[in-house]
Formats: C-alpha cells, sequence, structure tokens
C-alpha cells in the first residue's frame, strides 16, 4: 500500500466518522428515536420528548459531547455498576498509555527512523560527516530506551489502575445493599441417598454441619421438557399476534382481500388459539407435575444467614470426597442461566472438548478468510484471481479504495460475526451465569482477535509459515522482527477503518432500522409491549479495544506512525462509549469488575510481544548487545505480573473476611433485614416455575390473548 | 557391553546382596551393634541384649526376613507414621506392577523380540512358510497391545492406592488424638502499626474477626543474635568436653605427657571454662532482653479452639490486602524450621532465584560428570583418554568389571552426595518446615535423578543433541526411540548395582563405623550421652525408588530383560526398608502421607515417557497405523490424571468440613481437652527461648559442667 492510499483510507474514514457523528446528533432530536439513542433516559422517564418542529432540530450539533464528558465517576458507577467503569477504565488507561508512546514515537522514533533512512540513501562523504547522527547502530539506542521508557510507564499505570479499581471494588461491595448472591453459594455433585430426596438431604447436611449459619436452599429442578412447551407455546404466540394483527388494519387486506381468505384466516386463527391453549394446559400441569415428582438436579442454591458464613462454607472443601458437595460462587439471580442445569455431565463434558475444537476450527477459517482478504491488498494477485477487474482496477480511486479501504473493511464487518459465536460456543460450555459466559466467550474473542487478525495478518496468512514459527522457538524474535513491520501499513488503515465501525455504534443503524420498521409495520409486538434496554456486551467490545493496544505497543517501536491514529480511536472510543453507557446500555449483570484482570494481562501479553519484537529487531540490525539487554525487560515484566496476581488478582476472586465480617455486623442494625431474608427464600426459584402470565419465556400479553378466547 | 559383562555384574552383585544381607545377620546379634542395627528397639526397651557369648551368634541366619514380614500395615502404621506406609506402599505398588510387567515383557514381548530377530537373519523359503511370525511389522502389534495393556493395568493400580490411601489419610486423622497443628495457623505478612507491637496488633485482628474461636498466639521473634550465641557456647562446651576428656584416661598422656604440657592444658581448661560461662551468661541475657525489647518478626502462630475454626481462617483471605495476613498451615511444632524465621523476605526472594540457578547447574554438572562415566562403558575411549591403563584394561575380569560394574558404581556413589545438597538448597529457599523442605528436596531430587541419570545417560550425555531434542518438539518420539533402547544394557547393569547399594541400607555401614569409634574413643560423647535415633531420609529414598519405576516402563516394550532384574530389586527393598523402618528409623514428622502425589505423578511422567518411546518406535519400524494408535494413550492417560488430581488431590491437601467438625465435636466431651488447649499456649514457642540446659542446642551437659567449674 502507498501513501496516497493510506491518506485516502485516513480522508474517508475520517469524513465517514464526523459525518456519523453529526447524523447521530440530529437523529437523536427526532421525536421517536429517543427510544432507540437514550432508551435509558426513556426507562428513567428523564427524556423530554422534542413537543414541536424546530429547525435546530435539524442542524448537528455537539452538546451530546458535553453531556457524555461531564459526568464524574461515580455517576457512571451508579448508571453502570462497576464493569461500566472498569470499561470506561481501559480508555483512560489506553489514552494514557498513548499520548506518552505518541509523543515518544512521533517527536523521537520517528525522526530518528528517518534520519536512519535518509542516511542509508545518503553518499559516503556526508555521512562522514556527522557520523554519530548517522550510524544506524547508534540511533538503535533511542529504540532502546524508548522499550525501557514505555515499559516502565506501562508497568506503573497497569499498577496504580489495579490499585484503584481494587480499592473500587472494595467500596463498591461495602456500599451496596444486601444482595441474595452475597449470601448465597450453588452446591453441586450432591450424593444420592436411597429413600430421601435433594432437597432432604441438602438440608439435613446443612444443618448438620453448618448449623449456625443455613438458611434455606433451593434445588434445582430438570426443566428441558418444560422449556420446550414454554418455547413452544411463545412461538404459537407471536405467530397468534401475527396473524390477529393483519385484520387490524383493514386497509391492507381489504384492497385485495377475498372473503374466502378471510374465512380461512379466522379458521386458522380458532386452530392456534386452541392449539395454544393446550399447549399453555400443558406448561401448567407439567409445573404442577414435576414438584410432585420432583425431576431433581444434584444441585441446588443454599442461602445463608450471614455473607462470611457462605464464604466459609464455599471455601472449605465440604465433603471427604471431593467431587461430592462441591461449592461454588452464586452468580445474582437474574444472572443465572438456567438452562444449562439441565444438561447432563456426560454432554457438558463432551461440549466442552468440541467448544474447544470448534474454536479452534473456527479461528483457523478465520485464518484462511484473513489471508485472501490480505490477497487484496496485492492488485497483482487480485488480477490473477479475477480477470475481469482488470479495467476496473485500473483507475486509480478504486485500487486505492481496495487496497487501502476493503480489506480492513471485510475484516471489520466479518469479525462482528464473530462475538456471537464465541458466546454460543461459552454457552455449550456449562456456565451456569451469564456473566460467567460472557467472561469466557470474552477470553475466546482475545484469543480470537489475537490470533485470527493481529497474527493472521502479520503471518500473511501463510499456514507453514506460522508452523515454523511454532516449532523453533528460538527463531520467534527474528522472524516476528521480520514479519510484523511488513503488515505496519495494514495496520496503520485498520486501525483508521476502526473510527467508522466507533461511530456506527453511536448511530445504532440496527436499532434504528428495526425502531422504523416497528413503527410502520404492525406485525411488531402491540404499543404497549415492554421497553427493553439493551446492555452492552462486554465480550465482543473488551477484545476489540484491546486489540488496539496490542497494536500500538507493538508497532511502537517499529512503525511510531501508527500511535496518533491509535491515540485519535481511543479518544473517539471513550466519549462515545460514555455517551452508550448513560444513555443507551443498562447492566445485565454485575461482576464487580471481574473484567480487569483480563485487561491485566493481555496488556502483559502485549508488552512481552514488543519485547520480542525488539529482540529480534536489535539482532537483526546487527545489535547484539542491545538484544540481549533487551532479555532482562521480559522477566522484569513477568516478575512484575507475578507480583500483580499476588497483591491485587483475589481481591477479584473473593471478598476478605475483614470485608465480609464488617458488612454482617453493619446489617445486623439493619430492620430491614429480615424482609431480605424471607426474599432471599426465594430468590433462586427458576423463573421457569412462575404462572406462565408472569414468565419472561412468554410474554405478559399470554393472559389478556387467553381472556379474550 | 557384551552379555557376560552383565553376567559379570550380576554375579558381582548378587554375591554382594547374599553377603551383605549374611553380615548384617551376623552383626546384629553382636553385643553393641543393637544401638545401630535396632535403636528404636532400644529406645522402646525391647531389644534383648545377648547375654553370653553363643555359637548361634556367629552363623548367618533369616530370621530377620520373616520379623520384617510378618507385621501388618497397622503395625507399620503405629510405628512410622502415614508417611512410613506411603513408603512401603511404593514397592507394594511397584511389585504389583512389574510382576504383570515381568510375564508379559518375559513370555510375550521376549520370544516375540528373538523371533523378530532371528526372521530377520533367516533365509527367505523358511521366511515364507511360516510368514506371520516372522513378519516384523506384524509382530510389532504385540508391543502394541503390551503397551495398552500395562497403561490400563498402571493406571488401575495408581487408582486403587490414591483411593486406598485416601481413606487411610482421613481414617488417620480421625483416629488422631488432638494435635497443635491442628488447631493452629501460621500468619505471615502482619502489618506494623504504630505504637503497637505484633502481638497486641494479632490478638486484636483475631479477637474482631474470630472472636469465637479464637484462642491464642505465639510471636515469630528475630534470633539470629541468640542462634548465633547458642551455637558458639555449644562449640565450645564440645572442645571443653574433648580437652577434659583427655586426663580421664591418663594412661593416654602420661606416656608421651610432660608436666609443662599438663600445666598449659589446665590454664586452657580454665580459660575455657571462663570462656563458656561468659557465653552462657550472654544468652541468658539474650534470651531476657529480646522478651523484653521485642525484637519480633511479622509472622505468628495463631490457634483456634476447634479445628474447624482453624481451617476457616486459613482458606478464607483475612485482609483487603492480600499480601498482609497471610495464613498459612503450621507444622507440627517439632517440625517447624525456626532459623527460617531471622531471614528477610528480602533474602528469601534472592536465594529463591539463587537456588533455581543453582540447582540447574548442579544438574548440568552432574550431566557432564555422568558423560564421563558413560565413556567408560565403551573401552577404546577410555583407552584413548588414559593409554597407561592400556595393558591393564587388555585382562578380561578388569575390562569386564570397568564396562560391567564401574561406571554404574560411580554413579551410584556420587548421586548419594546430590540429595544433601538438594535439601541445603530447599532449606534456603524460605520453608517453615522441615517436612517441607524434605518435600520440595524430594521435588528436586527427582528432577535431578530423571535429568542427571536417565536422560544424560539416554543422551550419553551430549548437550547438543538434548538442545536438539528441546527445540525440536515434533522429533522428540523418534529421537527417544533410537537413544532409549541404546543405553538398555548400561540401565540393567545400573538395576543390578542397585541391589548392592539396598543391601549396604542394611548393613548401614557408616553408622557402625561410627559406633565403633566412638566405643573405643572416649573423645565421643558420654556414656549417658542421649540416644538418638536416626530418621529415613524421603526426599532421597523416594526418588530412587521411583527412578526404578521410570525405568522399568520406559524399557519395558524396548527391553524387556529389565523387568525381572526391577522385580528383584523391589523384592529386596520391600524386605529391607520395612525390617529398617520397624527397628531402625523413628519418624521425624507426619505429613498424613503427602508424598503418595508425587509418586503418582512421577508414575504418570513414566507411563508418558513410555509412549512417546512407543510411538517413536512404531514411527521407526514403518508402522504409522501403531504408531497413531498409540496416540490416544497419553491423552487418555493424562484425562485419568486430571481425573484423580480433582478426585484425590485436595484429600491430601486439607481436611474437609465434614470430618473437622466430626472430630470437634468428638472433643467436646473429651475431659482432657482443657489441658490440651493450656499446651497448646506453649506449643509454638521458639524452643531457643528454653533456659540454655534444656535447649536441644546445648546438650543437657552444660548444667553439670557449670557446676563443676
Amino acid at each position: 500500500m502507498i501513501v496516497s492510499a493510506l491518506a485516502t483510507s485516513v480522508g474517508i474514514n475520517l469524513g465517514l466518522t464526523v459525518l456519523l457523528c453529526a447524523l447521530y446528533s440530529v437523529l437523536r432530536k427526532q421525536r421517536g428515536n429517543l427510544e432507540v439513542y437514550a432508551p435509558r433516559l426513556v426507562a428513567d422517564g428523564r427524556a423530554r420528548q422534542p413537543s414541536q418542529f424546530n429547525i435546530e432540530n435539524l442542524l448537528p450539533s455537539t452538546g451530546w459531547v458535553r453531556r457524555a464528558w461531564d459526568p464524574s465517576e461515580d455517576d457512571l458507577l451508579g448508571a453502570s455498576g462497576l464493569d461500566g467503569v472498569v470499561f470506561m477504565r481501559i480508555f483512560i488507561f489506553s489514552l494514557r498509555v498513548f499520548s506518552v508512546a505518541a509523543v515518544v514515537g512521533i517527536f523521537i522514533l520517528l525522526p530518528v527512523n528517518y534520519l536512519g533512512i535518509s542516511c542509508a540513501t545518503l553518499t559516503s562523504p556526508i555521512s562522514r560527516t556527522n557520523r554519530w547522527i548517522c550510524s544506524p547502530f547508534q540511533m538503535l539506542w533511542f529504540h532502546f530506551s524508548a522499550a525501557y521508557l514505555i515499559t516502565a510507564i506501562v508497568c506503573y499505570l497497569l499498577y496504580s489502575e489495579y490499585k484503584y479499581l481494587s480499592s473500587k471494588r472494595i467500596a463498591h461491595f461495602i456500599a451496596s445493599k444486601p444482595l441474595p448472591h452475597h449470601f448465597a453459594i450453588l452446591v453441586r455433585g450432591i450424593p444420592l441417598r436411597d429413600g430421601s430426596s435433594i432437597g432432604d438431604t441438602v438440608e439435613s447436611f446443612f444443618m448438620e454441619y453448618h448449623p449456625s449459619t443455613y438458611l434455606c436452599h433451593t434445588v434445582v429442578h430438570q426443566t428441558s421438557k418444560l422449556r420446550r412447551l414454554i418455547t413452544d407455546s411463545e412461538n404459537l404466540y407471536r405467530r397468534l399476534t401475527h396473524l390477529k394483527s393483519s385484520p387490524r388494519t383493514p386497509e391492507n387486506h381489504r384492497n385485495g382481500g377475498i372473503l374466502g381468505l378471510f374465512a380461512k384466516k379466522k379458521d386458522l386463527l380458532g386452530r392456534y388459539e386452541k392449539k395454544l391453549e393446550d399447549l399453555e394446559e400443558n406448561v401448567r400441569v407439567e409445573q404442577s407435575d414435576i414438584s410432585v415428582t420432583k425431576e431433581e438436579i444434584p444441585a441446588a442454591f443454599v442461602c445463608f444467614k450471614s455473607r462470611y458464613g457462605a464464604a466459609t462454607a464455599l471455601k472449605i472443601q465440604q465433603s471427604d470426597n471431593p467431587i461430592e458437595w462441591v461449592t461454588e460462587e452464586a452468580p445474582e439471580p437474574n444472572d443465572v442461566y438456567w438452562p444449562f442445569f439441565s444438561t447432563s455431565f456426560m454432554q457438558r463434558w463432551i461440549s466442552k472438548l468440541v467448544v474447544f475444537v470448534a474454536s479452534i476450527f473456527l479461528i483457523i477459517v478465520f485464518l484462511l478468510v484473513a489471508a485472501f482478504v490480505q490477497g487484496l491488498t496485492y492488485l497483482e494477485q487480485l488480477e490473477t484471481w479475477l480477470p475481469f477487474l482488470k479495467d476496473i482496477l485500473k483507475i486509480t480511486v478504486v485500487s486505492q479504495i481496495i487496497t487501502g479501504y476493503l480489506p480492513s473493511l471485510i475484516l471489520h464487518v466479518l469479525s462482528s460475526y464473530v462475538p456471537p459465536i464465541m458466546k454460543l460456543f461459552s454457552t455449550m460450555q456449562g456456565y451456569i451465569a451469564t456473566s460467567q459466559i460472557e467472561k469466557s466467550a470474552c477470553d475466546k474473542m482475545l484469543w480470537f482477535v489475537i490470533w485470527s487478525i493481529f497474527f493472521a495478518n502479520v503471518l500473511t496468512g501463510s499456514a507453514t509459515s506460522l508452523l515454523q514459527i511454532i516449532l523453533d522457538p528460538k527463531e520467534i524474535p527474528v522472524r516476528l522482527a521480520v514479519v510484523v513491520p511488513a503488515q505496519a501499513s495494514f495496520f496503520i488503515a485498520y486501525v483508521v477503518t476502526s473510527w467508522t465501525s466507533l461511530s456506527s455504534e453511536l448511530t445504532r443503524t440496527m436499532a434504528l432500522i428495526c425502531n422504523l420498521i416497528g413503527k410502520h409495520c404492525s406485525c411488531k409486538s402491540d404499543e404497549d409491549d415492554e421497553f427493553q434496554i439493551p446492555s452492552i456486551s462486554y465480550h465482543s467490545e473488551i477484545p476489540r479495544i484491546l486489540l488496539f493496544g496490542l497494536l500500538g505497543l507493538t508497532y511502537f517501536i517499529l512503525a511510531p506512525l501508527i500511535l496518533p491514529f491509535i491515540l485519535v480511536f481511543f479518544c473517539i472510543g471513550y466519549i462515545i462509549y460514555r455517551n452508550q453507557l448513560f444513555n443507551v446500555y443498562s447492566p445485565k449483570y454485575d461482576t464487580g469488575g471481574r473484567f480487569w484482570p483480563i485487561v491485566h494481562n493481555t496488556t502483559i501479553f502485549s508488552l512481552i510481544l514488543m519485547h520480542l519484537v525488539a529482540i529480534g529487531i536489535f539482532g537483526l540490525k546487527k545489535l547484539p548487545l542491545a538484544s540481549s539487554l533487551v532479555l532482562p525487560l521480559p522477566v522484569l515484566t513477568l516478575l512484575f505480573n507475578e507480583y500483580c496476581r499476588k497483591r491485587f488478582l483475589p481481591i477479584f476472586e473473593a471478598y476478605s473476611a475483614e470485608t465480609l465480617i464488617k458488612k454482617d455486623r453493619a446489617d445486623q442494625n439493619d430492620p430491614t433485614m429480615g424482609e431480605f431474608f424471607d426474599k432471599l427464600v426465594t430468590a433462586y426459584r427458576d423463573p421457569i416455575w412462575m404462572p406462565i402470565r408472569h414468565s419472561p419465556y412468554s410474554n405478559e400479553h399470554n393472559s389478556p390473548l387467553l381472556h379474550s378466547s
């Protein structure tokens, strides 16, 4: 790719970004779009619908930027929980790192690189006069110092972020009101004893060994059949609503309608209503039936009278047989992923293996796709593949768009399909909570992003060279030093393209289209349909953001030109995501900031990768002294990581006795605790047991439907 | 090495073994040797000193074999604790494995190998007639089936041993009387608060957060100065005793004695006594001084009122800062390694790194030595190195001894110096208990044994080929298949030599010599000196025994001839170690069988190594189908290991709530518990604080000495 192609790409994307932001500021002010652009405000009743037509509403404005910028971190904590704060801290951390990196890169490394290149092309007499500046060997010491400097800065910032978020996490816990999952644990592998039910076994076990703290338990039931029935009735209900809605807009059908067709529809309607009635009856029978015959699963949520009691039961192995009475942290009641409990142990075991293989397979498939896309940057190759395009490709603009813009666009679009697949994989792995599923999907996505986007492009998609690198570990730094710089221009283009995809997050095109269709077509659910606030999918966003950190650090020494573009990315991202967190997304669960360790580890990985590249570069440039002097850097970084693991990670895994006991004591004087414990007894009931008219699996509209039928 | 050399080696070692056993049976019956051969019986007062001279006492007998064979496992448990039982289970397990392996190896694999070789040398007409038997490709299927068979058997036996020892461990705990370390934990990283001592901080922290279970604490003190003083006084005391003992045997000195020398000696005696008195005064001052000025270390043993209370405090992170109030299992009071507490954090951190490097260095040095020793098996090489030996080496017996016996003897002798070094390394690493030090030394020894003895000899000491193997992981199986069989004869000789070293364990040559010198030379400590019962060093014995398991499994397919020799080794070892555990060694500590997971893991490692060799062999013999069909074997073995880790390992790490609470409840009705808790208060006092006359660091004879001075 040539410089002009890069300029084209920057131009297009900057234009698109500004356009999308302007479009957003206009669209947001439009009547009816508030539900798309500020669902949280609508739900809270804080949104003001523009009352009348105003010319100002059609002009782009920047007020939303100020409104996104203004609120404090405490406001963010209140609005999006600690996970939201952690998410925004990624941007703050990255902005700090890359501000320094960009200054060092642009004002020191870039001139040095440039001088180095000019030196190489200069004639010998001149180079002899200013030998010091022009010796490429001497110059590399700038890069060497820069590597040490940036490592020190990143580690310092990592440390202070970890410390800050640790204290935030503890403060958040102390400030929280009593929550069911602090008092509960999940017990699995309950041994079956003849003559007594699971419930009785749990009761007697915990009454025996935790008599002073045990409160109650909720046994989990086998619900796959019931779940199937409810899904069926839900589908049928939806079809029925669709059918029913047609006569309500008579102009649609009277125009082309025949009486026979109308009669047939009525007939169908009756049949469906009958079927639905049967199904719902079945559901009710099944609900009452199971609770009698007790198709229990050897798993139960056990609640305790104190947080410390729950923590004790969680941490100490309960039974002499370590695979019986296995304890696990209980997720929040609305975070529990109920369908999981219906799968058998063998199913989970097999699906774990299948998921492992499938994830690798997905990465490999994507690697091949990426290899093809990378081929697009070489026009000649494209011409060989698709000869009929030869004439079109001769137009400069087209060829520049194709080489500069198209490959990264394709990658962006394709990779947007991966997060749902990875989440599906994680769902199959047998996690008991949505948050755990998303955390696991986040890990998978990270691997995917690093391999399929970074390494795949770095290695230009040749599977053999990848294999060679793995099988010849000694050569890794040198090979990286050869292949990584070769793709610098592609990744600059990739970063630039990402500006647009960030801004499209702002305009929420898909949601907007759905909203428009919903409004103008009555086949969408009823007007009184409950208003759904979307939640942010951390498992797709966090890896995407971390990739840019990885790119920035890896290319810091090799191609400092990428740094300002990355800095711009994080600036745009900071504003846009703050805006979205305050206006659009509401938190679905609260992990208490458990995504941060993932961010920390990935940054450490990026640093090590940078060191490897530096070692390789110095080795290639015949500067073995510098190459060996960089060696302590990865070792020190890993030692630092080890210290952080000891110092901070336990805080993100469990709360300390100190905190738990303090909190428990504070509760003792709280008069509302009795009420809370009463609620705790039913907190972990599978919502599928609720009467169908209140079940989230079939909308609330079942009951009016049944009444009317 | 030729077959006759092997025969020589077997002959020599069998002879030596029988000789040593006979010698033992005779020596044991001698008056005065009882303290060497049955110190435990002497200590228990169960030993009968042979009253008068009897010709029978000079004849070898086999009565000791029966006496070692007879006792049940419960007797062993009583005599040597669970660690002794685990140690003997290694022999039982190995005997079972290698009985089956030897039968399969000798009666199936060996004939098949032999036929295979004869086939290769047979002429074609004959081989055509019995093609099935003679096709070497077909024959390998025997080896293939044998690999599956032996893996299944080993895994089954590993599972049942783990299960058996797990239940033994729990039963042992339940049957135990109240022990201080079940009620105590060690707390480190106690934060220093201005104005209050460590003791007060600990007291207030545990009174605050564990008011119902906290009992008492013992702060650890900085004792390096005191320890130095006591060592000095001890040394001085020893020199003094030595001087004093001279006049007691006047015939020694009167013969060559001059009056002036005598006077000088008296003068010296007086000076030494004065100095000793000063030193002891210093010790007393120091002892009282520190307890006033409180040179406390931020570590304390905290005792609880119940085992469950201690376990709870141990398992739950106490403070919000995970590097403060770090809890650790408390070792038995007499197992605590007190000097450790005097080292600073930085010292420990540095010594950890130093130990790591030093261990690797030791292994490499030994690798080089082993390479030289291996060279001895090739006479020509020896002749080149030491040309003056040429004539001697021409004598058949000499050359056979050198090639068949000398190399493994040198290895045996040299490797006997390694365990103390490894133990020293582990001591420097900062473990707080002798048992932990020995367990860590056991791990180090295993690495050492596997690398320096197995791999070093297998790779014939060429460091480059080792590096090549590591850097080219794909080729590992094939390379192993080439290099492992080449050393089969050496390892057969090594196994055979080990018979002798086993038997020398029986005769305890060093202890016998010391005893003889001590008796006939009064410079040894006084007659009333307390009788010391030795303890077995598991960290040197277990790796040595496991090496033979590794050899047996690795050579099972390649050279089944080794199996009967290994079987004999385990038979001899079983009887000898039983004898020693009952008569000689008394347990120094009780880890509750925690050495077994090491045995389990090493056996799994041996299995995987066997699979790799099998894959390589089948690959070499152009049988890719068999080679790929072996592939599931290591995977299945690792899955089995994973299951065992889940199912059994936690039992060896901690006791379950169930067991702890049951045991606590049983104690509630025990009237002696009050007394036990009283003792618990002082159980974890550093013995260095005891008045010097009772301190183990200076013998009990200080006080009479001081009285006499």
